[in-house]
């Protein structure tokens, strides 16, 4: 019987692999190379290649990994197509059919920020819970939505982009998306700059952030610690808007848990009390008791998610 | 082998019953007074004496009937438990199991405005779609969510509560659910209603509204039908607010299609159009596909629904 598998998260620059036992230990992770070169044609023949390695190396048979799962950075949907992943250049085809011809073994895909969400379900911030939406504030803000222990795709593996709803009809500047007003756009790391830097130049009031030559999301946070009155300011308006905003979530959702990851996160418990303070008074009473917790498995949580998303679908413990 | 089925929705002052076959064929419907006093305890046995009536007068023995489903006004969850039907006057117990005793039949439970958005998905104005948003205009604004077509509960079956997204800061009044700025204060019957009042109070814009006495949804609609320039006003408002906050659903569940019910959508595919020119510019670009369609089996969604909701349970024909 199997008693191993792999997770696989693939980003822009480097792809993550993780081997693990089929109880979800994480026994063994590495990085390779993504070449994203000549359509990135050579990013899933190069996983294949360093899994096969791998075991080689722990002397493995086919017969002994239940599978790998994957995660990638675009929309797939739940049969494992991808819809076009720029940052890999990739088009649409069907990764799951695609890796498994090359391993001939089972394979199961899902966009990385969901398969984020599954690990941190499984193994992270949101053990214990099934209904569970993860926000991920880094650069951008990413989601991911856990319905009855399974990821929700969506028609075509759009679901969760919750980075791109829209917030506030007064933008000027254009968002990555090519929209305007998005979520992103105030409560990414980068977002929470420019609240700050906007906040900053409105007026002359104190702070220590007018030192700071290059103001990250840190700069603010650790201001807010420190008792910075502009600081806190800045954080308030961080934690109206995406307050608000995961009380519409919870809305459609309900879900039992949230689980707040990403570079933001680092600022700590503080950042879920200026969350929470502005989501309970704007959601509907049947998801007021929703819980909120920071994500636990940093840069890992993609493998974590990929492993259970093939154990789940290869009849795998559950739970 | 089991032919048939049925179908119970249950209001605040009548319960709506229908006998399906297997197909989804609607052979006849009826309905019986909801009796609420008492904590609402005569109810479900007043549902199962009129089907074992049925079942008599149609002479089917408890093998020919696959199973009765039923959608009721408040939280329901995966599992069939209620979660406080305060119309009913009901607390937490276990619907299923109840019904499930008294009948001897199969029985599965869930909420009414989910069951409903099942039953267009099944036979209605979504046909040929399993990820699906029902979004009811009434009274209220009530909404279900199809992902791979079965019901969205969340973790107390408040999922798909889409009235009551916070939309406006700046709202003075308070929502029914007592909150302030809820999507149902502005794109219900009455909300259109009340945004109608506030647009003829703010100026001496002349519009044929001014002669009516009593302004109704229908009024408005009318009205830009026949090119009434303040009523377009309200409809452009109306199609704002709805048409970004069914975006932000999109970014959350990414839906196929969406479809429109409820008192307001009499309107028409009007009312369509003024959702749609606003939702498009705000939704990301992985949503921007989704179609719009209006319900189709008006009041009796619900008995479609949860005739569906227990043939998908007891193993009856799917799609």
């Amino acid at each position: 019987m199997a008693k191993y598998c792999f997770g696989v998260d693939v980003g822009g620059t480097t792809v993550k692999l993780g081997c693990f036992d089929i109880e979800g230990n994480l026994l063994e992770k590495w990085e390779i190379p993504t070449r994203t070169a000549e359509g990135g044609k050579n990013i899933l023949p190069d996983v294949a290649d360093s899994i096969r390695d791998k075991m080689k190396e722990r002397q493995l048979n086919r017969e002994d990994v239940a599978g790998v799962g994957i995660g990638v950075p675009g929309p797939v949907d739940g049969a494992g197509t991808v819809y076009n992943a720029v940052n890999l250049s990739w088009g649409v085809f069907s990764i799951k059919n695609e890796l498994q011809g090359l391993l001939n073994i089972p394979v199961e895909a899902g966009n990385d920020a969901n398969v984020a969400a599954l690990g941190e379900m499984w193994k992270g911030g949101g053990q214990g819970h099934k209904n569970l939406v993860a926000v991920t504030l880094g650069t951008g803000v990413g989601g991911g939505i856990i319905a009855d222990g399974k990821i929700l795709s969506g028609i075509t593996g759009a679901a969760g982009e919750i980075g791109h709803i829209h917030v506030d009809d007064a933008e000027t500047e254009n968002c990555n998306c090519g929209n305007r007003g998005c979520l992103e756009q105030y409560t990414s790391a980068t977002g929470v700059v420019r609240l700050a830097k906007r906040r900053l130049a409105a007026d002359d009031m104190p702070s220590s952030m007018r030192n700071v030559e290059n103001i990250s999301a840190k700069t603010v946070f650790d201001a807010v610690k420190a008792g910075d009155a502009l600081a806190i300011e800045v954080a308030e308006q961080f934690g109206a808007i995406l307050g608000k905003a995961l009380a519409g979530i919870a809305c459609v959702v309900n879900p039992e848990i949230f689980v707040i990851g990403g570079g933001v996160s680092k600022a700590g418990p503080i950042l879920l009390e200026f969350i929470q303070k502005n989501y309970t008074p704007h959601v509907f009473h049947g998801s007021r008791g929703a819980l909120f917790a920071l994500a636990l498995l940093g840069n890992d949580a993609g493998i974590y998610g990929a492993a259970k998303l093939v154990l789940d679908r290869s009849g795998g413990p559950r739970g």
